[in-house]
């Protein structure tokens, strides 16, 4: 088969997941049942909060998780591996538990996004594919929302598919961009694959195939008006592009009764020209036609531009968003938090740095968020032990786990666990939503944050919290191996 | 067929593509013979050069490249396009020509990488893969190749799946960087499909896993004798980690007469541990231990690192160079050069644009490169209208196309045609080099770059001159269209 078309990503895993893999086997400590959380640190461009997005890539490949003769092949090719484990790798399938905040879900810092409970071999193998679904997915979905967000109700296009890193980069980045609200692609395959409106119209060079811009235009039109966004900045925006645009959509699609029309630009000085273009535009009776920029944009350029009157009804964005150009790492990390002993008991296990930021938060737990019965808005999140359960009819004295003495008493709230059961024992439980059912969770979690979480510059701290349990488990072991 | 099973590149494109190849086809412009380059217009990090990489993944969707009846049936949903525009696409297959720079190359900006001659629909089509493929995987080769002369001959393995942009980031990411000079990678995948070399050992997960930390490197030795890198900043570095090491390494791989070890730092303050780490493991007697660090690192924290007397001999280089993250983008462009008319005159193409850095150099075009006879050095790149020749058996006087009164008169030197024919008519011509040959050529072309070219902090400048027709031709297109 075409190593293009063969996606064989059960083996997409550093090395190191099968060496580790192997030693446990080896020791016959591979069915040891682990816990692992997939969790990050830090939100992309200093923002308050991010998207969690992924799920569905981390559940397409535990349920194709596999490894083919071709693969025992290459395996064997490495002389680290005996057959014993071979034939294991061949039997392989995932057979453990995995939780996860549903895709589209606003997430803080240290909060488990996904969590593995599984024996130790599968729970080790899966690392590298999980944080790569999770980290790529989140990182666009995120980016995209504050795009989005920047653009106040304007519609946004994903336009970055040249620019992307791969073609996964481009067809499910679009997918994670639509999850973090923009409202179409120009990806044509993202469209047939995922459902993310695909739509487009003409390129620079469509207008170079003609002898005049008029030309291009008109005929543009004649053959498809009713999809005629015309590229207005070939040679001069105001001086003939604008013009010529008027002048084809009076001679093709006024007799024809359309109104629904664009320009775009894609260059120059986009805030001047697009109010000069929609001066134009109006004094010629085309209120109806939109004005769509499309050049090197982010959520500072689009803030600025609006800042600055600019007349824009569509942003197009490209490289910034389908790359997260600001920062294009989602930095989430896959770590132990737990072993059970062969009799069931949970030895909650913590990872120590001499960077108190990255000390995990050990234990098998549960992920809760409040929310204000009279706002709707989201007050706090607060891990517990997994065993713990929040009776949110009465209030909660809830602490900053690093200032102890910060306490708060919330009161009227709702508690509402993140985590969805996804795999029990190895069998897919949990029906995965359609895009537009992430895409309008999105959008309305979103909306259960304060603006204060949401703004772009100093957002607003949210509380993670950790029950006072948890928070006991956690400094026990800081204590013990301190 | 599963969603990341079916890569179906062709469907990858941006929409207006196709309603643009839709436009031509309702005009019987579908053949009309039209050229276009690939090039970019600045090289990322603000290096001297960048490597040219990607022409094997643009050949494989070349080869591929069709449609099929689901394809079909999702372009008629929208509602665009004819039937017989329809049938067109079902007979679909690239017919043209094209020529590349083979993988590797040294480039510059405003370089064709690619050149495409190919009937209009065909051209407009394979845009969008063109520049991802080519865009992708020279961002990741330029930015491994500084990564790699940072490392000044010390061995550096690619280490960032985790944190890669989609699948093919990692996949396709790892063969990038193995073509800009890495060493290896930890992902397993990218050796089985690409042979580039991957290895790896152990996570701090596995260490956490056993009761101390010495057990956990005592049964790592036993389990993989020679391929033992233990991590050993899981607790303290210098406290137990490398002790804990050092006896390992003493009771497994001394008796059995192994000395080929290593230790791995992921923390901490590198330049201090590993000097530190250094001497215990040399007064301990393992001299040829080898100590890998692998945190956060880029170019410029690998230099800063040898600057302050780090002793390391591997560096693990993760997101850093997996997302090219100082600058994600590599931003080639596709512009139409030329078209042919009827009778088969080559009629120049250029776009003008206020920004004089984005007008375009028009015409069908050869790219040659001068080495001096005497030093094997590049001394330039010289364009010119595809049907000049270049003699370099006498002198020749080239000058700056921006400064023209600036000229140089070169001699002794050899011209090196850069483009090679990759189609012919839509077949296959060209021998796709094996990935070590690729390699090996990038990092001999390399060699033939003066020092000053390639320094990080401001390049000097090369040189990439046109003829006098060349220049002649654009110049007479400026003053008509300007």
């Amino acid at each position: 088969m075409d190593r293009q078309e063969r996606r064989n990503l059960s083996m997409l895993f550093d090395f190191y997941e099968m060496t580790m893999s192997g030693g446990y086997f080896r020791l016959g400590m591979q069915d040891r049942v682990t816990y692992f959380d997939v969790f990050f640190r830090r939100v992309p461009d200093r923002g308050g909060f991010a998207i969690a997005a992924g799920l569905e890539q981390l559940v397409d490949y535990i349920r194709d998780l596999h490894f083919d003769e071709e693969d025992i092949a290459y395996l064997r090719s490495k002389n680290l591996f005996g057959e014993d484990f071979l034939d294991y790798l061949r039997q392989f399938r995932f057979t453990g538990d995995i939780w996860a905040v549903p895709e589209g879900t606003p997430v803080f810092p240290g909060e488990p996004l996904v969590t593995v409970r599984a024996p130790a071999s599968q729970a080790q193998l899966i690392e590298t594919y999980a944080l790569l679904a999770i980290n790529h997915q989140s990182l666009i979905a995120t980016k995209a929302n504050r795009v989005v967000r920047a653009a106040q109700g304007r519609t946004v296009l994903e336009f970055g598919s040249r620019r992307a890193q791969g073609a996964d980069g481009a067809i499910v980045g679009a997918r994670a961009a639509y999850i973090g609200g923009v409202h179409g692609t120009a990806c044509a395959v993202s469209d047939q694959l995922y459902g993310v409106p695909a739509a487009g119209t003409m390129a620079h060079s469509w207008v170079q195939m003609f002898d005049t811009q008029y030309e291009a235009f008109k005929t543009y039109c004649e053959i498809y008006p009713t999809n005629a966004v015309l590229l207005v900045d070939t040679y001069n925006t105001l001086k003939s592009g604008v013009p010529d645009a008027i002048r084809a959509f009076n001679e093709v699609l006024k007799p024809r009764g359309i109104t629904k029309c664009g320009i775009r630009l894609d260059s120059g000085d986009i805030a001047y020209l697009t109010k000069e273009a929609r001066k134009m535009l109006d004094e010629a009776g085309w209120q109806s036609c939109t004005i769509s920029a499309s050049n090197a944009l982010d959520e500072n350029l689009i803030t600025d531009l609006l800042l600055q009157g600019a007349r824009i009804d569509c942003f197009g964005v490209g490289e910034r968003l389908i790359t997260a150009r600001s920062e294009p790492v989602f930095g989430c990390v896959y770590k132990l938090a737990a072993v059970e002993d062969g009799d069931g008991t949970i030895r909650p296990k913590i990872k120590i740095s001499e960077n108190v930021a990255k000390i995990t938060t050990p234990h098998f737990k549960k992920l809760y968020r409040f929310y204000g019965s009279d706002t709707g808005k989201a007050i706090a999140d607060y891990m517990t032990v997994h065993d713990e359960t929040v009776d949110d009819s009465r209030p909660l004295t809830i602490f900053d786990p690093d200032a102890t003495w910060k306490k708060k008493e919330v009161y009227d709230f709702t508690a509402r666990e993140l985590q969805v059961p996804v795999f029990r024992k190895g069998e897919l439980v949990y029906k995965l939503p359609s895009l537009p059912e992430i895409r309008a969770y999105c959008l309305k979690e979103v909306d259960t944050l304060w603006e204060e979480v949401k703004r772009f510059d100093n957002p607003h701290k949210y509380y993670v919290d950790l029950s006072r349990r948890l928070w006991d488990v956690k400094h026990g072991l800081l204590e013990q191996n301190g």
